[in-house]
């Protein structure tokens, strides 16, 4: 039985968002739906449109033999600030001081719709840099890795301060811990990143830098290369960062322990002159 | 300016998606394509039965003010087994095998496809236990927890053997490891559970089932319900095991570390009787 276009338009949007980032031949959907390519390359204009209109993102489509269509999630800069000051509303909130300027943030990165905001907002400044692998450390780094792999469609690795039997063998680095001046190691699988790869770096939080200077050092010593760094939320008022380039979502400006209070803003992702990639 | 059917279609599909069981008022739908509720009410209709033909999941019309429509995920029990039998085969490689009859994983738990359908599967069993929160223990755990907490649309809690600052206040409780006989010791933020919530418990891999007894008393301290506990792979050679109820998605049914072989198969979900919630 021929397909409708109207629940060919439905299933199709569905599969599309279920694979950002990877191309599906037009033959594939006119098997999938017995229909014509023509009919599916009509399709693909209403939901390309649909998507422009809706700042859902990007449908590619590439022509010829070895052609097909691809989605590539995106989102307006102006949106991904709604959506951040939203975030910092949330923040704004002294319950969340915790001894030593740390801030209570695993509710939000534990809140799914929350963290496929992040994921997206994240994503969408490295939709043309080819990532490979997004990298981050354990633990509060892996809801935030797993969100932009998702929308990158690329796998995420995890760097861990103690070695775990279930790992396998792995390279092990030392790093200075930025607002410690301790050293401390830090250790990856062997076979979970592959030489040459593109790697992204995401966090939750930047304070010193040390353990992203650290990510950055496992990087190179899996002859891969740094193509990004994003954390979720930095420090403002910690002036004492090792210095490389990162975006950040939001930016803790003050703490003060004393008056039990908390300044949040937009990160400088946001700040004039950064244009979304 | 009216927006057309076609183009509500892959709106509407986009967010209903992006949104899983969450209630969605038609007067919103109406508002966002300026069109009359009566085709709101159409173009669900179809998404309905495209949802429904492809096994994507259920869409619920709720009548009445406070109404409206929710899509909650499922999967049809035979592309579930489909899936995890392609996980298996993924799995059937002794290249996996690791010192002490564990075995190596992070690949498969660090690609967002493979997470996507591990989610969706866990999640189908529980669509009707109003589950208020995924609960599970660090590292491994947490991208199962946060794939199957996007399908069920609650936050994710993480379970930690070693406190960290940013938690701030935890309620910590001892436990038996099944597998070494040892007492040791598990965490969780006092702020990360309400009491009274009905809790699933899901994790990467059962081996003694003293981890996951943990948990449960954790769950009990927070004056809380355990409603299930599902983990993606069980060690079915190991016969030291606690007694819960549990399902299992894949089971390792033998590991020899002389012949440096290893045989995997479906997990108890998959047995004869067993039926998807």
């Amino acid at each position: 039985m021929k397909i409708k276009r109207s629940e060919r338009l439905v299933d199709m949007t569905r599969y599309l968002l279920e694979r950002p980032h990877r191309l599906i031949s037009l033959t594939y959907f006119a098997k999938r739906y017995e229909s014509a390519k023509s009919s599916i390359s009509e399709d693909l204009s209403i939901i390309k449109k649909t998507f422009e209109d809706r700042g859902t993102g990007i449908v590619e489509t590439l022509p010829g033999a070895a052609g097909g269509v691809k989605y590539i999630p995106t989102i307006k800069k102006e949106n991904a600030r709604e959506i951040i000051e939203e975030m910092c509303e949330i923040m704004n909130s002294k319950d969340r001081l915790l001894p030593g300027g740390y801030v209570y943030l695993s509710d939000m990165l534990g809140n799914p719709e929350l963290l496929q905001k992040i994921g997206r907002v994240i994503a969408a400044q490295y939709v043309d840099k080819k990532v490979d692998a997004v990298m981050t450390v354990a633990t509060k780094g892996v809801p935030i890795a797993q969100a932009v792999a998702t929308y990158l469609n690329v796998p995420f690795v995890i760097v861990r301060r103690d070695s775990k039997i279930t790992e396998g063998s792995t390279v092990s680095i030392n790093y200075v811990s930025g607002s410690s001046d301790r050293v401390e190691k830090m250790e990856l699988s062997k076979r979970s990143l592959a030489r040459g790869s593109k790697v992204l770096i995401v966090d939750d939080f930047l304070k010193g830098g040390g353990t992203i200077n650290g990510m950055r050092s496992m990087i190179a010593e899996f002859e891969s290369e740094t193509v990004g760094v994003t954390v979720f939320a930095e420090a403002g008022y910690n002036s004492k960062r090792e210095v490389f380039d990162y975006t950040s979502l939001i930016r803790v400006n003050n703490i003060d322990l004393k008056d039990h209070s908390i300044s949040v803003g937009l990160g400088n992702y946001f700040d004039e002159g950064t244009e979304l990639a």
